[in-house]
């Protein structure tokens, strides 16, 4: 069956204007021609308003959203995103091949079509313990998957530039394959940048800078330019919506919150504020669409062209992007800024029950988070406001009472718990900056190894936060005094949960509620920040199972300094 | 080993600019780093010059050019043309996959890297008895070849636009195989284009205007601009050397005669000439070099750029592309404008015995061409000065003398004589324009079946003119009262040299020369003209072994119309 798409105005990306054309789509989804067309077996006319290719998010985590496939796809379709490209690297830090087939089949079919990068670093760091291990040769065989591009954001860079023989292999494979490899190398210039790019590396989502990117795009990657709910990059590099940089770059936003999608939208948000900044709609459009497929080297997607695929926004407004009607594949999926409803795509139960479960520790108990006075001075993580950088802070600490902990001067106790293996093994330390006036929070979402992290002013409601967590099979809680007074499950392995994009919000906007309540600052996100503390790769002291990581040293270091 | 172009300028195809850095090189063929290096394994001081990325001829015959591939290499390196994409479609109209074959062996591990198009249409046309037929089941296992691109000019846009089922296998298995099908629809428009297109062909060389070109773009085909010898389409798409068009555009030559490329050059040429005509240099390298290499689909090609494949021009001056200095993968080709020695390919004598043995016919005698006078007027071809296009013309000839020719009115006889396969099947009539005022020529290159085709003022001398091709196993001839004044043989499917370009083009030459002498205009290239008189998708009225074609009607017609 045919649809014509009559009276409207065209974005042509290939010529970078405004065309008046009537389209015509089969419903087996291509455009077949863009003309003069005046006869299908559907018309309909769209006088007075705009049509442009659908959006493709080059560079997502699903799991950042904690949202299922096709719930990230009900409020992302709207925002005219008709194609993601996911990197399952967290549910693969914790479920391994599980979580791929997971990420795979739940998105199976889906209305938005799911890309998927292969994770190339799992687990993150050699101070990991996560779920899984992924070798080279674990991914080999999904390079076959039809939806599979490439390999994810390759963020050991230091492996990559000093030919370590795993990560080169993992490369290799995906360059015999023909597929892409995305970069992951923030601030890295000059000739190790040459080194990173001639192993194969072919863009980076991580620049900040104009420099940094204009040496990308000289140098000949593609330039992901990222506007996630934290990261956000649109503003420092706006120059590069100007010719001719602009032709050499993508939009993605890597992790996005579900509550940012419902308010403020997804990758149309990224071309409106871009056009608020002074910069063209249309170019903002072709980087979104064309460019991010000729990146991944995906044929026939992303234009409005006889052969293409019928992935059609209908905007009422250029410049607003704003959106009624979303066709995929030549058919109606978002009509008047509603979804249509679509099949929901079925998990096989052996994949799902090792996603429900991964739990894998004994109860926590008070004494578990005990500390020995050494009665020398004690590294401290100090968090630093609006970053995820920490600094070392070496001070005496008070024994005298609550074992360490001094709520006048905001030192209070982290805690990183083995999840998956049942080593029980538990980094305890200090961490300045949080604010809790009582009680604990707690949550299994703690990049990249997610192991269950827990931030108490007692070691008595850590190990009830702990518990409950761990009770949820994964989520968020916060406990004061005993109680549970807030809690929200992620169920699917300690990251996801089945709920709307609304309905996990309001719970999301109820825990923090409750932390600040036990004394949480308004001005930080305690659960955001926690889910870092875990991350050895950034500077300068964080704390993993293993115990506390000097990062700049890249080596365990332990929590008393010995006596001189 | 590594090599170091040191303080040079640099042509960024990603930025349209010119960069002073110097370029770190492999010897095994890969660009390294683009920067501040200053040390490596040779370090070459170029100073003043431009470096800019290899050139790529995207649409190429080298049967054309009537030179071995290595002979063609050594007069397009000087030029800085580093790959070309060749279909051999003369050749498989001889020789069948024998031909596919002799071109890939005969192209093996050259410096200029010849990439093949399978022919898509071999036979070309109903009307043609050429020495093969390819079918989709002959071409599909050659895909996997790494040299061979995908399916050569599409010309059958009949077939395509009517679902020809065998035309749609050739399509459907390159589609299937991932690889690129090149299109040749001259003047198709409007929605017999979006079906073209739709079935998935990417680009065309046959725009002579701006306005097909730019149509064509807008639905999101790549525009080849042609400039050969013979046809020559940069003037008058001179204007999609401005943005946004050049950024879908390459250079191509598609014919292109040998004196031709001595004289003025191949790919460097066109530049040169948009140069001249106003245009940016960067602008034709970036069309010649990197979107070349993404029509095609070729990755890390085209760009001088880290991991970039080390193909390097060395240029004394950008505007007049004055290339001093070539580098292939790496290594000096081309070394102060004269090309280093380098190994042939080897071509197995299974292959070549059958190349070199392509003429199956019996010897032809004056009475071959004796035509019958029926009393009735008669179908003549007229040619049309500096087209391919010929009329009909009707007239009553003269039969008293000669067998109906007339020189006084410029009206002799034209024969086409099947070769291949022993039918003796000939074609014989009249043709108006060539002005010969006695004796006769012949030529063995005749599109696309390149059977024996001759024209002559009297009988005699055409089938002494015809024996002398042959007898040389194929070539052109120039024959006068019985003695052959000058033969160029092409001994390699009567369409081929072994010989150098400028030996080739001395002795063509000299047969042009002696065409003269026997009347020939100075206006006409008699040859080139008679190459295409067989040529039954040029309309109006053409000849082929079977007899008079209207190309209009598509339809044998008798050689004297009926009385009425």
């Amino acid at each position: 069956m045919t649809r014509l798409l009559k009276n409207g105005m065209i974005v042509n990306v290939f010529t970078n204007s405004l065309e008046k054309k009537n389209v015509l789509m089969s419903t087996e989804g291509m455009i077949l021609g863009v003309g003069n067309y005046d006869t299908a077996d559907e018309i309909i006319d769209v006088s007075n308003k705009i049509l442009c290719p659908g959006f493709i998010d080059g560079h997502i985590h699903i799991e950042s959203t904690t949202l299922m496939p096709h719930e990230l796809a009900k409020v992302c379709l709207p925002c005219g995103t008709v194609a993601i490209v996911a990197d399952p690297h967290e549910i693969c830090n914790v479920c391994g091949l599980d979580g791929l087939a997971f990420i795979l089949s739940s998105s199976e079919g889906l209305p938005m079509t799911t890309y998927i990068m292969l994770p190339s670093c799992v687990p993150a760091t050699k101070f990991d313990e996560s779920g899984a291990k992924l070798t080279a040769k674990d991914l080999k065989y999904f390079y076959s998957h039809s939806r599979v591009l490439g390999l994810a954001e390759m963020m050991n860079y230091p492996g990559v530039i000093n030919d370590d023989l795993e990560v080169m292999e993992k490369i290799n494979d995906a360059k015999k394959m023909n597929k892409i490899i995305n970069g992951h190398a923030p601030l890295l210039t000059g000739e190790a940048l040459d080194k990173y790019i001639v192993a194969g590396i072919t863009d980076d989502h991580e620049c900040s800078s104009e420099l940094e990117a204009k040496e990308r795009i000289q140098k000949g990657q593609w330039v992901m330019i990222r506007e996630g709910t934290s990261a956000r990059n649109l503003e420092g590099l706006i120059s590069l919506f100007d010719e001719p940089y602009c032709q050499r770059c993508l939009l993605v936003t890597d992790d996005k919150h579900p509550h940012d999608i419902l308010m403020n939208g997804h990758i149309d948000n990224i071309i409106r504020k871009a056009v608020s900044l002074g910069k063209s709609a249309i170019t903002g459009i072709r980087m979104a669409s064309l460019q991010a497929a000729q990146c991944f080297g995906l044929k026939n997607v992303g234009a409005i062209a006889p052969g293409y695929k019928a992935n059609i926004l209908v905007l009422n407004d250029l410049n607003t992007i704003d959106i009624n009607d979303v066709y995929v594949n030549g058919n109606l999926v978002v009509e008047n800024k509603r979804v249509i409803d679509f099949e929901i795509p079925n998990v096989r139960p052996e994949i799902l029950k090792n996603i429900y479960r991964t739990f894998y520790m004994d109860d926590l108990k008070e004494d578990d988070f005990y500390i020995e006075d050494k009665h020398t001075d004690c590294r401290v993580i100090e968090i630093i406001k609006d970053q995820l950088l920490s600094n070392e802070l070496i001070c005496r600490l008070n024994f005298n009472k609550n074992n360490g902990i001094d709520i006048e001067k905001d030192i209070l106790k982290i805690a990183v718990c083995e999840r998956h293996l049942y080593t029980n093994h538990k980094g305890v330390g200090y961490i300045k900056g949080i604010g809790l006036k009582s009680g604990a929070i707690a949550s299994s979402v703690s990049h990249d190894s997610h192991n269950l992290v827990i931030i108490g002013t007692n070691n008595k409601d850590m190990a009830i936060a702990g518990n409950a967590i761990k009770k949820m099979g994964g989520g968020l809680c916060v406990v004061e005094n005993g109680d549970v007074l807030a809690q929200m499950a992620l169920p699917l392995a300690g990251l996801m949960t089945t709920k709307s994009a609304k309905e996990i919000s309001n719970e999301n906007e109820n825990v923090r509620n409750s932390a600040r309540k036990i004394g949480s600052n308004y001005d930080i996100e305690p659960f955001m920040l926690m889910a870092f503390m875990g991350l050895a790769v950034i500077p300068h002291l964080k704390i993993t199972t293993l115990g506390l990581v000097d990062v700049d040293k890249q080596e365990i270091v332990p929590l008393f300094l010995e006596n001189k």
